[in-house]
């Protein structure tokens, strides 16, 4: 492979670190930051450390939060009995977006994956556990992934916390929103079919 | 758009001023910083750093170099009656990758575009016109765009530096190796069938 000079080279090296990030894009992107202006530069470097050292994990939710406790935890105008577990704050910000859940979120930080090393201890399944015990939730919403791993996550959690007396619902299968039935796969298909719901 | 915490929204701010980066790319390179060790993220801030400060033009040829004179100019092996006139450093490592070419390169930093506003004086053109006046070069060779603005741009050195004596050259146009004739543009084809090569 060709050679940039050191500096553009290490830094190249550093974008490919990034997530879906290949050998070209990461060469545009330096060079992208080589045309960027200094004082933007400087901030793009700031910004970096600075989101390696203010956030950290909200003690209740486990979403990530500059502050001890996230925006929507310490939110009183949110359902307190009421919590959604999610993958990650990607996940929570989709469904901020659509404006309709009030209640509370749990963020797992991953889904179990026994293939790669993955068992509860590495998720924030024991902090679940604490608030669901505490006898304030009265429903736990899973939304996670229709995946094998989170079809697999989502059971283990249900009989861990149904013991609780909690109610445990997960979000609905079936067709998507402007899909073509013609061209959904079979899994969507049947899922659709087995929960198809009553027309009133 | 939903909001992230502060220090996350200003680096997903960041990434998208860099080129053919939108929002959702952006969130997950921002996320991709989070996920980083510490200490990859501070070389990472450090790379940032580094590539506004310690890189400069080549005071011959204009590229990104971290010293005075960049490697090609000062490599004692080129070919220096040769001059590849190219639009920026990516080209110049597109050439150096087929490793034939031996001669010197110039970096114009850019193509004529008076639509944009871009005249020669925003380019390295003086810089060209002083390397050919000199009297060492004996061919520039214009490896431009094969654009509009790369061929107006050609056309201007072309009559720009001819007085000087120097043979001036362009790459050759013609089919793309691996293409199909089938689905190459009239313009291609009419190249192609225009310089057509005598077999010997």
């Amino acid at each position: 492979m060709y050679e940039y000079i050191p500096s553009l080279d290490k830094l190249i090296d550093k974008f490919r670190r990034l997530p879906g990030i290949g050998y070209k894009t990461a060469v545009r992107l330096a060079f992208g930051v080589l045309d960027m202006k200094d004082e933007d530069a400087k901030e793009f470097a700031q910004n970096i450390l600075d989101v390696k050292t203010k956030i950290r994990r909200c003690k209740f939710c486990c979403d990530i939060t500059e502050n001890e406790v996230c925006d929507i935890c310490s939110d009183d105008r949110r359902d307190t009995s009421t919590i959604c577990v999610v993958e990650g704050s990607k996940d929570i910000a989709a469904l901020e977006k659509i404006n309709e859940y009030k209640g509370l979120y749990h963020v797992l930080g991953g889904l179990l994956s026994p293939m790669d090393g993955i068992g509860p201890e590495r998720l924030n399944v024991k902090q679940l556990v604490a608030r669901v015990s505490s006898g304030e939730i009265g429903e736990v919403i899973l939304a996670l992934n229709p995946s094998i791993e989170g079809e697999a996550t989502g059971m283990y959690l249900s009989k861990l916390i149904k013991p609780f007396g909690v109610k445990v619902t997960r979000l609905a299968y079936g067709l998507p929103a402007g899909g073509e039935l013609e061209y959904a796969d079979e899994l969507t298909l049947f899922r659709a079919l087995e929960c198809r719901q009553e027309i009133d």
